[in-house]
């Protein structure tokens, strides 16, 4: 029986979404395009996946628009509004624990003349608001901070950044990526001055190749995919049908159930870093307080262990966990989130990252713990590090 | 029973696609920048369209990238060439008839400082070649030109262009949409000398949100998404992992049967070409011959009626067909290919797209014709035209 502890990384859709998907690729497989019911009933699952997401993020329909994953939806975000207010400055700001998706996209602009201030976080991975208060210009176009660092767990204070942002320049624009907090915690654009919101499926359990963008309507942003002028000309090409009705059931799930879904996820992630703190010599939790953490994430260094070894070592285990981000774990980044909250090299490598989904249960994690029992004193017995 | 012949809009997935989609949902829904084997099990099925795809068009397979469309692969081929040779030269050349993929993305660089050359098409749909040769200069880095067109059939002589393009100026670059095309029509990059070639998935069986782009692994592209370094840098993003094992397999079916599956599409477009030519007065079809166009679209005017109202009549009677292409047909668009070869706004509105897929039957097409029989007539007889 696997024990997939890999939720950050990716999750398995939920059974009633696969479900959903299939009718829509059996009966409903129409072009939402098309001017014929075929095309009429393929368009009623984006008409009410929009409404799903205006009630959750409490904006208005029109202002969602979906797009090919998070990668795009940050793309979108960035690029959309560095291309559209280009005359009003070329100014961006970002934190040091970006995702690669927020970061190359960039380091892109920055490469192309536009100027780029990186914030950096203290050991908890937060920024320090008055230094970004200091930071934004008249010429600060845009500010991108990530709502949940994937890696590390961080939640920023994102209503608080909003106000500090808008009362320095209320025409600076603010995007939140929050493809790791999405389906855990509750974001409100309107409330808390976030202009963009980049939103991934396949992390709450719908398939991968969808994802959200709420675009502020009272913003300009620059399309990046040019055609047929399908969803308002902000991203053509004929919409990803059965993912746009996935990803709206599976937002629908896990936000009709927020409260009992964080408090399974928070007392699986404390019982974890309990145990492993308790019965596993020479570990320590990276970054914030578990409690005040996201819920689903919890990064352990195992010292004098090499993370990935002790990844595969589970892997035999049939239990599966990561060591970095999964997105950029091909190749180890030099300057990710935990060298970012101060780490070393050495401290970064000893790195496992555990992260849950609704579905993971305590016994699991009794399962995964007993195995680390076995496992760790061994490699740090046997491998050289 | 339900009679759809919009296949030029979207088909329905095969059910062994769905299948294999459920899968990887159900099984392999690991994340393929993973680490353990999780990843490597998605990581599979990406190797495995690839293989399929690279053995079809007798490519490398690190020349196959997924993208989420054919609206995104006909962005990258154009916009990341355009970028990557702008100091080489900013002279782009394409066709009059292109899909809206094509034709704005192209118009978006006319206006942002590339000079755009729109060679005119012939009654059939046909460029000049020798128009063509002469338009080609020092600076032109690409060529732009669709294999079938989506809404007149045309197919344009893609091996002879390829040669012109070349003879005339090796380092331009030449891309082909090849999306109507694609699983009905051979197409050989090498051997034609194609350097970029755009694929969707949802046009031959596979799910709408998942697309191929070929590149020639001597030209150069920029990407248009940063992020992860997925796919070589080239398209960052988590991989769609169960649309690129479904577009492989669905590619596959394709070409495994083609002889056989284009055989049944022509006899189809005979039959329903021939019927209604014979048994409903004032009407003409539209662009090349019926034997000389692709074998899955029939562009037909029925004069003095509305083909949208003809449209919504067979509707009514389960039948869906299109008038232009789905894509534009939220919006009329004021030159599109039909108007590209020569037809009047009278004879452009007039004007009804049958596109077949191979599920299609010879009984489907004798009860349309019967309803045509029944409703053209009247429509001529009642409606204010």
């Amino acid at each position: 029986m696997e024990i997939y502890l890999d939720n950050g990384a990716t999750t398995r859709p939920f059974e009633v979404v696969i479900e959903e998907m299939c009718k829509v690729f059996r009966e409903d497989y129409g072009n939402p395009s098309s001017l014929h019911k075929k095309g009429f009933e393929a368009e009623k699952y984006i008409i009410n996946s929009k409404e799903i997401f205006s009630k959750i993020l409490k904006v208005n329909q029109k202002e969602i628009y979906f797009t090919s994953g998070g990668t795009e939806s940050n793309n979108l975000a960035i690029l959309g509004v560095a291309n559209a207010y280009k005359r009003s400055g070329k100014h961006i700001i970002t934190t040091a624990i970006e995702h690669s998706s927020v970061k190359n996209t960039i380091n892109y602009l920055g490469d192309n003349d536009y100027e780029i201030t990186v914030l950096p976080v203290d050991s908890n991975g937060l920024i320090d608001l008055e230094q970004l208060r200091d930071s934004i210009r008249e010429d600060t176009i845009l500010v991108s901070i990530m709502h949940v660092n994937n890696e590390i767990s961080t939640i920023m204070p994102i209503e608080e950044i909003g106000k500090v942002i808008k009362e320095k320049n209320k025409n600076t624009i603010f995007h939140v990526d929050a493809i790791q907090s999405f389906g855990k915690l509750n974001i409100y654009p309107k409330k808390w001055n976030i202009d963009l919101v980049s939103i991934s499926g396949h992390k709450f359990h719908a398939p991968k190749g969808v994802g959200v963008i709420y675009i502020n309507d009272n913003i300009k942003i620059n399309p990046i995919i040019y055609g047929g002028y399908q969803q308002n000309g902000i991203r053509s090409g004929t919409e990803n049908v059965p993912g746009i009705a996935a990803i709206g059931l599976a937002a629908k799930m896990m936000y009709d159930n927020l409260d009992s879904n964080v408090e399974h996820l928070y007392e699986l992630k404390r019982h974890l870093a309990g145990r492993i703190m308790n019965e596993i010599t020479d570990t320590v939790i990276n970054g914030i307080d578990v409690d005040k953490g996201a819920p689903h994430i919890l990064s352990i260094r195992f010292n004098k262990v090499r993370g990935e070894v002790l990844l595969h070592s589970l892997e035999e285990k049939d239990i599966f966990v990561s060591t970095g981000s999964a997105c950029s774990s091909n190749k180890p980044s030099k300057l990710g989130p935990l060298q970012g909250i101060g780490l070393n090299n050495e401290e970064a490598l000893s790195t496992v990252r555990f992260s849950f989904c609704i579905n993971n249960t305590i016994e699991e994690l009794d399962k995964c713990v007993d195995e680390l029992k076995n496992i760790v004193p061994l490699l740090r017995k046997f491998v050289r590090h």
